[in-house]
């Protein structure tokens, strides 16, 4: 690439957009786009994209990690043709608006949504993997279908945050030279330079976690040093590369080089001079000079359109030369599952073999894995523990290191958990209908909150393989025996939080999970082994909540999740000796039992009969559905499961005789549903 | 040191009681002890540590970061002296021992709870920042009351994890050079050899970020490289050190060196197999050699009890020397505050101005640093927004940086969330008193859930000073606005979530907080300004829950927290208006108010009046106080506060529309208070 004048007139362009979308909200961070904006343009002039097709799988991408500068990133989607207008720029932080404080993963061109540090870079990893994954699968002689690179801007708040640091290293390993991060030295974080807490060695770091690195002196100016680096990146085929790019944080401002310029807009006066100080009218603002537009027009819309259909035709011929891949590429690409896959799901009978609901998600993926191809997932170091490996797995691993090759679908994910959940975030934001699932210890979801936010907010319909997700982990005790876990996800916006209770729950579970476009899931299983249960169905499970057992006229309602279903059950049965007439109800999945209808749910949790929740956890949360509570609101103990159980009174007599004192406790009381609302 | 034959006799008698604790419990974890005893046998011969008084504060201190080789630490334990008999060794993971599956911090000579993987290693940071921290303050001339090591070994799960990358970068930075980490390079993990996931150069990595990293090859055998390299390391003055230990996983098992040996107990023939290799009975169980526990006994319990006896009579001399000093830190070292610190506190009357519930924190600080010298503290970056910084405070820094000294007590974490609240819990483990308190957006906590659970669960009292606590936050958007962070939180047993709603809530909080000897607190606090409210004051606030503003015979209770107090307030007088007769009620902390007497409790939200639950995140959990919600069940929007408030109608008019509906809907019902209980 060689550069000129229209080049830098566009730089200048990004620049002051950017610097106007921050004073016109009055609220922002011009710096860092003040900075970035020569980086931006190199990146954005030699990516293959199409503006008017913003998913086209073949498609380079470009992930903005350090999320406050999307002012950067909106700048350039108006620029080259995206559908952003010159109006939504001017509505940059408003209510309503297309252009939020931070990227968001609606707007067309914004690969992932960031903003919540570290993300952004351990999302782009993912892309690289499902890159990777996607052309070991689908590419063949003469059909190079996908040879794209992933580009990332991160700062060094991206690269302090220990997320990035996970999936850097596993990148490394996994020899992703697809993935291309431009690391903005700037030198400056909040609290002032990073000289006062972060001198490390990143360039070194990175070296040893087995990437190229490449440095840019200039990255305010020397637009011919960026483009030889990203030249040079994309010939290093078996190693991610970090560009560091040092640049002025504010660059052209009166406060270039401050802290100060971070995060807050312009002074009006520092707004005129660096207007005029880059040969623009100080008077006017959000001004693109028509040559720009025709630049990018030229530059990039165009060869884009045209790479995109020629990609178009290319596959149209693929699929006539390899007719069942190119079918199912399509119906991947269109977002569909295959025909009847759900009657691969597993089901079972009263009687069948008391089985550990981990093995029972085993047995789905041993079901699923060959018929549903875009499933790909791995464990956080558990494979023997969360049962995610389904025996015929191939590793996702680079073919040299001899242990599988970039086909396979199974990843070894290291003990990362964060890194992990930010992976399958990329993987599934990458396209192809991928679906991503990682395996952990439940309580070690906690590790991975940011991540998992992230993927409920932006949308991923990743899978969480939660096991060892009560007490009944037993002797590793209260270190790892999960408490708040279900309520902390419960309440997350927009989050499957399954608790099966038995098999055909657990594939319920999964039905629902690989089903959901919009929404992630987090399957908590456990460690012992729950019996099939009398009255269970994926059908009745996929409600999120079901009467299990009913009886006419019942005295209570106890409704349990996971491995207190059974207990109750256990339990009804000592109630009845006793004439207390107990329905029993299930509710794996809150988040689609308060999706049902009023008039099903009602059905299901009547008024006028008390409900009893049990559940081995915390009691947060189950006000919306029962009156009184039988749970765990303090830390667990070291001990063998059943003992552990015992102690906390989690056998049938106990939740018998809680039950009874529900029933007492309310005799003669007027009750109304818990899901009856005044508003 | 010298090796003999009594070292390799002792280090057999580690290696077999792990394996037989694992072994007897059918449960836990015999490869690493196996791998590790050597290691450990040579850091506690040269430590520092008085197994008769396990508090005494100028003792070197262990933190076993792998906590999963628990049983080598209560080898050790037993062995040198403190109050663990081979009985406890016995009841390894039962129910109600002494000796659970991890280290918890209960147990006398456990420095701090670990299990999940990084955080021990990270709490060593903190133990190390202490240490410096406490040396500059208080040695002096002729009175080196303190020049302690902190030593950990860890595993390769603890350098996979992120809060590890970002506790040892900032170690680095701050040139803690009494830290020293033995890396137990055993090539192995769950999932198999480290090959398949983690082939980075951990050495070159610790080097980038400042450290001194030194090796030793043989770490199954070669006591005199382990005893040189702490030698050296003791000599570093200006970096942390790094040892990578070569070992092999199960050393002495017939599975030695495979991942098979990481998680379950060896056979009975390898355990039979073993104790003949390394020269015991076959046929027993627990064997101590009595040369055994009498060499501990010489060269760890004896000169470590007259080290301690010298240091005693050294601090007394020293309280002579320096009255002020000897006194304080006599007063610290008994775990108290200084005599009437509370009435330092700020309070405020109504009317007075309004202020960010953060600005009043930063209040505090102000009034308080200079009376209460344990209080160190800081934040993730976001000092001009946390507002955590008192005007006169010294950076901790070296001092060769320029930026401060270790005599400073103002902490520059960098963007590290996770490594901070690991840090703050070691500094806590430290002793004497110290307060920590980190800052960070409310939302951020997330990142850090790991380590909070690890505050909670082992009783450090560290505190986080969240501010930004809602959609408050407004332009920067639902990436940064907390929804389910109360909740989370909130269903975390042991742990103090305030939510203040003016200057004498927040004044309450950290009177809570300060003196809390195993809760720690979290206080999410606004950005936006909150009116002095009519009613409140520390001591009403302190209990948790109170009435804040009351009527006769109240047709509802509004119960509300932070910024939703007042707004509770201005409704109550639109409700007044129409002739409804609103009780407000404040809840800003849920476990003090739980504390509350029962009758306390019901006097606040008594039987027979409606109780409408205002907070504008997460409903889940407000179900045991109220019985209707009006909240936030799902994610914000990006714009500017006021109108992103109006947006879900949190305004007077809202709340007291909701407040209406919620009166009309129980009209004519009969009523308990959420509080009520069946059992």
């Amino acid at each position: 690439m060689t550069f000129t004048d229209i080049d830098r007139l566009s730089i200048s362009t990004i620049r002051l957009l950017a610097a106007d979308q921050v004073s016109k909200a009055n609220s922002g961070h011009p710096g860092a786009p003040l900075g970035l904006a020569p980086a931006a343009h190199v990146i954005w002039s030699q990516m293959k994209m199409n503006p008017k097709n913003p998913d086209w799988i073949a498609r380079d991408r470009f992930v903005l990690s350090n999320g406050h500068a999307v002012a950067l990133l909106y700048s350039m989607l108006h620029l080259t043709g995206y559908p952003l207008s010159i109006e939504d720029l001017k509505h940059f932080r408003q209510l309503g608006s297309k252009t939020p404080g931070h990227p968001e993963f609606e707007l067309p061109g914004v690969e992932v949504t960031t903003g919540p540090l570290g993300q952004g870079i351990s999302n782009a990893v993912g892309m690289a993997i499902a890159q990777k994954q996607f052309a070991a699968t689908y590419n063949k002689p003469g059909f190079n279908l996908s040879d794209s690179f992933i580009y990332t801007i991160c700062g060094d708040g991206c690269l302090q945050e220990g997320i990035s640091s996970e999936a850097s290293s596993l990148a490394g390993h996994l020899q992703l030279g697809n993935l291309i991060v431009i690391y903005d030295d700037n030198r400056i974080t909040i609290d002032g330079s990073t000289a006062i807490s972060f001198d490390e060695d990143v360039a070194k770091r990175y070296e040893a976690y087995g990437w190229e690195v490449l440095h840019v002196e200039n990255g305010n100016e020397d637009l011919d040093a960026i483009a030889k680096a990203i030249a040079h990146a994309k010939t290093t085929v078996n190693k991610p590369t970090m560009i560091k790019l040092t640049t002025t944080i504010g660059y052209g401002s009166l406060k270039a080089g401050d802290h100060s310029v971070h995060g807050s807009p312009l002074s009006k006066d520092d707004l005129r001079q660096i207007k005029t100080k880059f040969g623009f009218n100080p008077d006017k603002s959000f001004q693109v000079p028509q040559e720009v537009y025709d630049h990018y027009q030229a530059t990039i819309l165009k060869p884009g359109q045209e790479a995109n259909a020629k990609w178009d035709a290319l596959f149209k011929q693929y699929q006539q030369k390899f007719p069942e891949l190119g079918a199912e590429l399509k119906r991947r690409l269109a977002g569909e599952l295959p025909e009847g896959w759900e009657s691969k799901l597993p089901t079972y009978k009263p009687g069948e073999s008391a089985l550990a609901t981990r093995k029972l998600s085993e047995i789905v993926f041993q079901h699923l894995n060959e018929s549903v191809p875009e499933i790909i997932g791995g464990s956080a170091d558990l494979t023997p523990s969360n049962l995610t490996r389904w025996k015929e797995a191939v590793d996702f691993q680079p073919d040299v290191t001899g242990f599988g090759s970039y086909a396979g679908r199974y990843i070894r994910y290291g003990i990362r958990e964060h890194g992990m959940g930010a992976i399958m975030n990329g993987i599934s934001a990458f396209g192809a209908n991928y679906k991503p699932y990682g395996g952990a210890f439940f309580n070690f979801l906690g590790y991975a909150a940011g991540a998992i936010r992230v993927s409920a907010l932006a949308g991923h319909p990743v899978i969480w393989v939660a096991t060892h997700d009560s007490i009944g982990v037993g002797e590793d005790g209260p270190t790892h025996q999960p408490i708040e876990s279900l309520a902390h996800f419960r309440a997350m916006p927009n989050t499957h939080v399954w608790r099966p209770a038995d098999g055909n729950e657990v594939s319920a579970a999964y039905k629902v999970a690989l089903t959901s476009k919009h929404t992630p899931s987090i399957v908590a299983l456990t460690r012992q082994n729950l019996p099939q249960l009398e009255g269970s169905s994926i059908e009745n499970a996929v409600k999120g909540g079901y009467v299990l057992q009913d009886v006419e006229n019942p005295d209570i309602i106890i409704a349990a999740t996971g491995s207190e279903v059974s207990l109750s059950v256990e339990a009804a049965k000592l109630l009845a000796a006793k004439g207390i007439k107990a329905r029993i109800v299930s509710l794996p999945d809150f988040l689609n039992f308060d999706k049902q209808p009023e008039e099903y749910r009602l059905s299901v949790l009547p008024d006028g009969v008390p409900i009893l929740s049990v559940e081995v956890l915390s009691t947060s949360g189950w006000g919306k559905y029962a009156h009184q509570h039988f749970g765990l609101n303090r830390f667990g103990e070291s001990g063998p499961a059943p003992q552990v159980f015992k102690y906390f009174d989690f056998t049938p007599e106990g939740v018998a005789t809680r039950a009874e004192k529900t029933v007492n406790f309310y005799k003669g009381k007027d009750l109304i549903s818990p899901l009856r609302t005044a508003f």
